[in-house]
């Protein structure tokens, strides 16, 4: 259960109004890495996680608040739109600055929400929760956090080359601060984990059952070689069960696939039509 | 630039047809974390990635290599498909195997796509481009990567859980392995790019520019205090460059927002009718 | 700015598992008209909302309680599904449960989220923004959460009838009564905003600016006049400012539109080819 | 079954060329409160609604004026897009004009549709049925259509103050008009439903079926209790069946969920390294 | 501008309620070649093309028929769903029925639509208007037509076999036969304009402004050369300005490409990480 | 299975950096006709062919083909941003290039991607599989093939068009010469399956099980009989099946649908408020 206080984590107040910018700070409040994303990526984690204890605890810290840096980003978004101009195709004879709001802002700002903040990224896709990810498994997940806070932070600091305002440049320390706290707690979590369980995921599936010939095994499927200079082609493999190799030459152990012709109900292309050889399926005997 | 060959990376034949497996095996072809989005990703990190190296023709050799697991997973689909019957409401008063066959396929095999594999999930959500990560830095990405394959092995073994086909399981412990294979690697490139720029994403950003006092602290927005018992509460945090500390009762540090009216050709709710007190909002003085 | 306790708002135990229902009540927490939906709408609107006051305050209050509902239906989804079973096709011969447990279930809840919770409705659509509403005006809005509690109601109810298990009952009447609450409270809050500013929306634009012939008149586009018999059709309108009037045999009040050709750079169909008449748009004068 | 007339129910002749506004104005042809909306919204009703009468024809009636709606929409956005010029950033050097067009005009304008109307809404989304809804029961949707009208007035509204093209202006007002009309409509057939069979909706579900304690209750889970102040927290209920009151401190009436370990077969965290307490559920027992 | 009469276009009464099969027919409602998706391909064709003429009028006439099958197919899904039955997992245990029921039902018709039709496909993806197409240019929309009649008329034949209904056959046989109508006039049309312009589209653009050397083609990029025995690898090309070839061992024309650095503020991955070698790329001198 | 080689399969070189044209060019990457979708259509038609042969053939080499398409719109695009300024809302007070690139560029393209290309189409909309067809009959599918190509070639010439970049313009005539032989070799494969089995699809299904009174009619649902003018009207029509009828004045064959009254569990509205009249369909009888 949750309790709200009206005060925000963080202040959230710009110089002055910008709404083109107001339109691109959208993509860190409703876009793929938004702190809607990692709001509801946590939350749900928590929430489907089999177990009690310290993980889920910092499951549900996290996931709280990064619901106060949506509402942080809310406001700053509904500032920036303050007293937006009703501009139009002939003011923008005279005036450049007229020009780019015309193109630079997002009209459904004005039409759709009242200058208020819209739960959609900087080019207008609305939130989806194709975005997130919760799988019941902690090390799976946790990768997949560390991966928001990464590519969150490296928003997050664009957006922030790409202001002037102070304002707005302040409000984006916190938040870069906050993804550099949560970088190095998943990375904490994340080596906790892997001690025990080993770094493949997931650590339960016996071994032996994989096709462990091709386990550690990097195919050269791309012309040219600069791969193999990897450490990932060579040498012991991290998760300390095999040596990595290097095949430059993959050849496929698979045969041609025939596939049977389909009933008739099903009115595909007739077999005579496609002129089927009947040659058999080498993998199939 | 492509080329094709026709036999399969490895093979894809099942003991019998299956239509409610087929149904199943759909998401590691076009779900989340299905062999599409792999691929995509990795190709489009690939022509995006500004420099030409090792790294990138990683990604070249394992983004091609995935679409060769599209192709498997298509041909398998299609197989389980193989003769499946026109089956209907009455036929399951006798028959709970038509029963299941009724609730357990996806009807689009049958109506859509004619008893081929489909672009799409386990219940049938189309495939879309919201799943990949491509942002241009390679350290995010290729731990977008990392949880990708992680992910990705899960719901395979998964899938190998849920049947007793050798042919299919055959498959599966191929793709399992390597996934075994990509989870290495890509820890492997991780390694080598954190040893290089330190493990906070993006490196290139002045430390002194985010608000420091809050890059190391854990906050306890949720009630207990579990999550002070881990790593990722105390002592020197991953990146060597601060020390965690952990917050009991969190305070906000901002006030409480107030916007401004709107400007009255937007028609937002008028003024009075808000009866806005006009209490000046604290963070803007 | 949000704090998390542990205690659920309202309990969430079911008397045993039940994975084909499990996906049913997916709908309430992930469709539509689902708890994700009225908590991301009610925290949107009061962030965006243009003043401080009870209004805002109200929303704030509610919002977070739906957060409360979505963690409830979490935590009952997550245990409906314990102990699914893994079952195949082999199986459905001998026993129509495991029939309809092949189908009637979600095969996410096994491969993607482990047994949790999916943020998806009934069939797997995933939650998306399109569904909420936030558009500055508050009446107009709370029409959109009054609407929104009475889907959201019909469907508990509906889940409701569908189900044996006494304590998904027991959840159920919980959310049934709050829903009862907020359809009151929403009817409260329109009619108080009515009251001083009239019920069409936006209040605010001058009523001499539109077309005001049209404005009470009930257009017959549909054959049969059943219509006609309805409150609607005549008498004065709920606004106060006009009188209904009904037209059996409606006209058109424009001409047949007649569009120019397009430039030759857009490669549209030519002209001569569409056998144009350059009949003149009689509206064009 | 439907016929067409070539005449347009209303001209829809702007001044002159406005690509900019072209896209602007696909927000109420294709936006989530568009023409294309409401039209599917009340035949989708109509087809649905069990029964035959005076609703069922106000539906067809509405539902088949608002294609005419989505007609005159496309007529207008196509004119606007008359002329569209070719332009490139080399011109924007010289000519504000240019630059706006550049960047305030939706290029699949020129790409995508040659110069017609898209489906969409004013930043390029696709309309999708998302939108729409139908329930089943009348008083539940006709609620989803006056908040449909409302937010689909304002956008109108809105739009209105953006332009000064007279012609643009005097279309809008006819839709302004016809929104004031239907949101009359649906107010009069609400009351007329709501008197019959009360303001809950469904009416047809047993009182004494829900948690009747908490039927009318305001929980203040936002701090601050201005929302105490608002008609919704004391007095009787619209609904006639209960009196709202107040609860200042809401406490969970839910314990701490802990869910049970998943199967093996699912491969989620195994238990041990989730530290799990086993300490039961206290809501279990 | 529209008008409905309350008749059927053909009738739609199945002998008896079959949900199970409710759901299927929902593919040709709502789905990517349903109905709702040729009517609104249609009218936007319609309503975006820049002339007058028997073409437009066409599209009129066959758009506003195809508002007529979405009638009728939601009347017959509506019918279909007659009677649902409440079941739970507990029934099934002794009823195959129920359990077919149980899973081959979609959820959301009882709990989202109250039985009555969705604008969904059948597997429940709401319809989008990501399926139409309207371009401007008729020859390439009329190619898009004879497809979407293919694919639609294929898809109603599968439902035809997947059915025992006579009711339900009837209905299908007459959206076949109109099928079978749509399909000859778009074959009509097109080969009207393929006459008067050829049959590249677009026909407008200048020749010799293509790369004239590869227009005729065929590069075997799929090892194996079955397809050089085909029509399209030899003799004339259909639009009569070339003649096929056939290259079977194609080579890239262009050279490996190296993307510039990416400037400092975009924090991708540094210079000296990315091991890059100031190889130029051949292309750019 | 796929192998890679490094070279492009044409230059993808610009003469200067323009973000705006980038912006727009990614419509024929990853838009409803993009590359991204002839890739995944044929590779999926081709992997869901049931037979082996020249057409399955033709599909993978064709297929494998666009993927180098992709690769080079992939590469283009990301050089189209090379340079790309961090400009802002002060910057355009003098400078309309910098209005017009606020305006115009696409912000994922600095914020998400870091200068590279999207998987998005011109307006910023995700790829999606709900763009591509396979329907296992390749009647159908060569028809949506050839579709393709012609929107695609369309839309690739409108670009050609609004660029004055001669290194843009040199690949884009590349990829028009290739839209021009797929568009042939589509024509071609046509041709040649309807010489076989007649042009409606499906050829398969017995003509005398649809309704043929209305197999070769066109109804006039449109008001004025322009379309009555057209080779679809009268004569034999394409199939050599039936001759063409026009009917001017076209009547309901179907009846006045009344649904039944659900049952009560699904709560919609009560028999009594609808006024039904029990007037029995007469269809039904």
């Amino acid at each position: 259960m949750f309790y709200h206080v009206k005060e925000l984590q963080y202040r959230a107040v710009p110089e002055r109004p910008d709404p083109v910018f107001a339109k691109k700070l959208q993509e860190i409040l409703g876009g793929q890495f938004g702190e809607i994303s990692v709001a509801m990526q946590y939350l749900f984690q928590g929430w489907g996680a089999r177990g009690e204890g310290k993980y889920v605890d910092l499951l549900m810290d996290t996931g709280t608040e990064e619901l106060a840096h949506v509402e942080m980003l809310a406001t700053m978004i509904a500032r920036l739109l303050d007293n937006a101009p009703e501009v139009d195709l002939d003011e923008a004879v005279d005036n450049p600055v007229v020009a780019a709001i015309l193109g630079g802002t997002n009209p459904q700002h004005a039409i759709v929400s009242g200058l208020g903040a819209m739960p959609s990224d900087s080019v207008g896709n609305r939130w989806t929760a194709d975005y997130i990810i919760a799988s019941g498994n902690l090390l799976a997940d946790f990768r997949a956090n560390l991966n928001a806070e990464s590519q969150g932070r490296l928003q997050a600091v664009r957006l922030y080359e790409e202001t002037n305002d102070r304002g707005v440049k302040d409000m984006l320390s916190w938040l870069i601060a906050r993804d550099t706290m949560h970088q190095n707690q998943w990375i904490a979590a994340i080596h906790e984990l892997e001690e025990k369980q080993g770094v493949v995921v997931p650590a339960t599936f016996p071994r032996e059952l994989q096709k462990e010939e091709v386990a550690y095994t990097l195919f050269n499927y791309s012309a040219g070689n600069d791969s193999a200079k990897g450490r990932w082609a060579h040498g012991p493999a991290p998760d300390g069960c095999g040596v990595f190799n290097y095949v430059e030459h993959p050849q496929p152990y698979g045969g041609k696939p025939v596939l049977n012709p389909a009933p008739l109900w099903v009115h595909d292309t007739p077999l005579d039509l496609l002129n089927m050889k009947h040659r058999p399926d080498p993998d199939l005997k």
